[in-house]
């Protein structure tokens, strides 16, 4: 009975056959949801990614061979079975299949490691160990539906905004940025480390005259945190642009989340539901906060910061319960900002860099870079690090690099505010963490 | 004169800047491409990501301060010039452009460290060396334009198919197909691996029930070749369909590259033009030449090849010869395919596994995958690896596995198709193969 697909194929998927097919044959395949044997009937309800059937076997109507395969399935075994559509009322679409052949395509062990159709929540750690059974939940795929739409629009954003995708090498030969740890990688008989950011990659391509690119891509950062906001692979949306400066590659940012707000909403209103989160269309544009302010705000709500230092969880916190929604954070100290972050000209205590938040949540930092050498070297050198290991990105400072500003945002945290989950391993399908490197 | 962009933004990309356009002010952004003191008048020709223009600047018509400007310049600095758009039958787009205003974005150092604008081939080692100064010639910019429409229409035909996009992490705990060797990774207190496929995840993703699913992404593999086909680091196109076998994908593997091509030639064609590369529409439906037929091909030109080993690179000249187009190869010998390859249940000799060629490059690997616990598991045996090693792939196959195929597409190669280069290198902006980490 364990069998090959040969020629059996779907003609519809569950949601698909509605009561228009009465009197029908259709053929549908899926996963064995759930088993009523009353004796006289047996019912089986089908699943499939879009939904559910229900399959009704009265002994009367149907074979004692088909009686006997139906009493045979185990949950979660996937089968094949055709049949003939019936209206039923009180099943899911109005309808309901009588089956005539069932083909057994793999029998499904028992028990199983977790029941994908339990209402109680199980631990994140027993789901992820056995991550394809919690994904058979609607409720878990549904972030990822929700995920993949938002990759799309972002996509299609990018594309009608004249960008180049482009794809940046993950293994580089030096530390970049500085500060954040990074994964060594034995490359032959050299030390070689996996990318932290597309950042100084993406600047280079600036001095390419390619103008505007963008990249979605992981990105690997060996901390050591252990939080639900931070994960050591993630997938970062990368993009800079040429001729640009901060507030320009702001209003990019902001036309490009409420587009992918407006797209989740029109396209996965059924995901949404499911989730139970509303994701309304936030105002525009989205709020500016100065750093300045934002220091009041935190200290005004008994949080204790400090002008230069760089926002806490609880300064985070602080400033989600006064502003609502997404927001940009502006002016930041250049003191905490990285090297290629271009300092105010007037008061270059201040920089053009810029976070986005939304509530207490940081979902994307960017900046108008520096795009003249000396100045570049020497915010490199005033930060402790060695020219040396930035030749190659210092080079295309030398011949023509223009001015330019970018982003780049957490792909996974984005889909936490879309999709309302508190931790971040519910966004991604298998996340790495200090503790987690299987499945 | 090394300056902030302030204020200053745009007006139009060269190749906006046309005759209509005659008596207006215009701003222009770009690289200085050519400079010609002629005494009486200088030209100099800026060139953006569209194309260039030219500055006209007659000393009876121009400021001293303009000219002086202009005679400071030096090739492949970076300026905005504002003025008066002016008709010019003998320049580029039919115009000129009066300058009334110049500002200095960045000098360039001198001497360039290769020339952008030179019409002589450099080796492709002092090419990749300065990266952003070789993606300024228009007949390497080209190359990443098509792959970028390359992508887009990849991913609309996903799109369109019904497919869910996924990441898969690329910090792997083992070792997957063997065979192939691995980048070691440091990850924290364990030993990891960088993914040199996403195949054992996407495989995993069927037993979810999200049914169809794409990714594209890195792969790594630290073999040591030192091929014109072959990189360390490259960009997988990956699919993976349930209900599904070789047939079915082999179908959806031509249609997309059929719409690659089609799309690439309708928007692409001054990128063809630029490359001197046609990329005719291809017949339909590739061609299908099973592994037997091939083994006969190459013996009867010339090359000897045994029935039961893989394709020499001297064999794919020969296939490729009289093979001049794209085309399947199929039936594979089982024994020199991976362990997840479903064999033919009447020949297990034989495999459902292919390969898509286009003449003698092999872009794709593809098969209808096992889903049968025990036949999985004996074939893992039989190939000497560890079962241990494979087991949070194998517990997916134990509760629920629908039958399924799919395969990879090599990124990098279909753009070498595309574009008709015969170095892979030449697709990738910054390569990685075993004498090169930089830039």
């Amino acid at each position: 009975m364990q069998g090959l697909l040969n020629d059996l194929r779907r003609t519809h998927y569950t949601k698909e056959v509605t009561p228009e097919l009465k009197g029908e044959d259709v053929l549908i395949m899926g996963w064995v949801h759930e088993i009523r044997d009353l004796g006289g009937i047996i019912f089986v309800v089908i699943r499939d990614r879009e939904g559910r059937i229900q399959i009704t076997a009265p002994s009367k109507k149907v074979d004692a061979e088909i009686l006997e395969d139906l009493r045979a399935l185990r949950k979660e075994s996937v089968v094949a079975i055709k049949g003939t559509v019936q209206e039923a009322g009180k099943a899911p679409n109005g309808v309901e299949i009588i089956p005539a052949e069932i083909y057994m395509l793999n029998l499904a062990n028992q028990p199983l490691p977790m029941d994908p159709t339990e209402k109680v929540k199980a631990e994140i750690d027993t789901r992820l160990d056995s991550r394809f059974l919690d994904l058979r939940k609607a409720n878990v795929s549904a972030i990822f539906k929700i995920k993949s739409r938002m990759f799309h629009t972002v996509r299609d954003f990018f594309y009608k905004n004249g960008f180049v995708e482009i794809n940046t090498p993950k293994l580089v030969a030096s530390a970049t940025e500085g500060g954040t740890e990074l994964f060594p990688i034995t490359y032959f008989e050299k030390e070689a480390f996996l990318g932290q950011s597309p950042q100084l990659y993406k600047q280079i391509m600036m001095a390419s005259g390619m103008d505007r690119v963008f990249e979605i891509g992981q990105i690997f950062r060996a901390e050591e945190h252990d939080t639900l906001r931070h994960l050591n692979e993630a997938v970062s949306i990368d993009m800079e642009a040429s001729f640009m400066d901060d507030e320009d590659v702001m209003k990019i940012l902001n036309d490009m989340i409420y587009q992918v707000i407006v797209d989740v909403n029109e396209d996965c209103s059924d995901e949404l539901a499911i989730l139970e989160h509303e994701m309304p269309i936030p105002e525009e544009p989205f709020a500016k906060v100065t750093y300045d302010e934002a220091v009041d705000i935190v200290n005004a709500k008994g949080v204790e910061m400090m002008w230069g230092e760089d926002l806490s969880r609880a300064a985070e916190k602080a400033l989600g319960e006064e502003m609502d929604d997404f927001y940009f954070l502006t002016e930041w100290p250049s003191e905490i900002k990285p090297f290629y972050v271009m300092p105010n000209a007037d008061d270059p205590v201040k920089s053009h860099a810029f976070d986005l938040m939304y509530k207490n949540l940081e979902l994307s930092s960017g900046a108008t870079r520096v795009h003249q050498y000396d100045v570049l070297v020497k915010q490199i050198e005033e930060r402790g690090l060695n020219v040396n290991a930035f030749g190659s990105y210092l080079k295309a400072f030398e011949y023509g690099m223009p001015p330019h500003a970018g982003w780049g945002v957490g792909a996974d945290r984005l889909t936490m505010v879309l999709t309302g989950v508190e931790n971040i391993r519910e966004t991604v399908l298998f996340p790495r963490d200090r503790h987690r490197l299987t499945p």
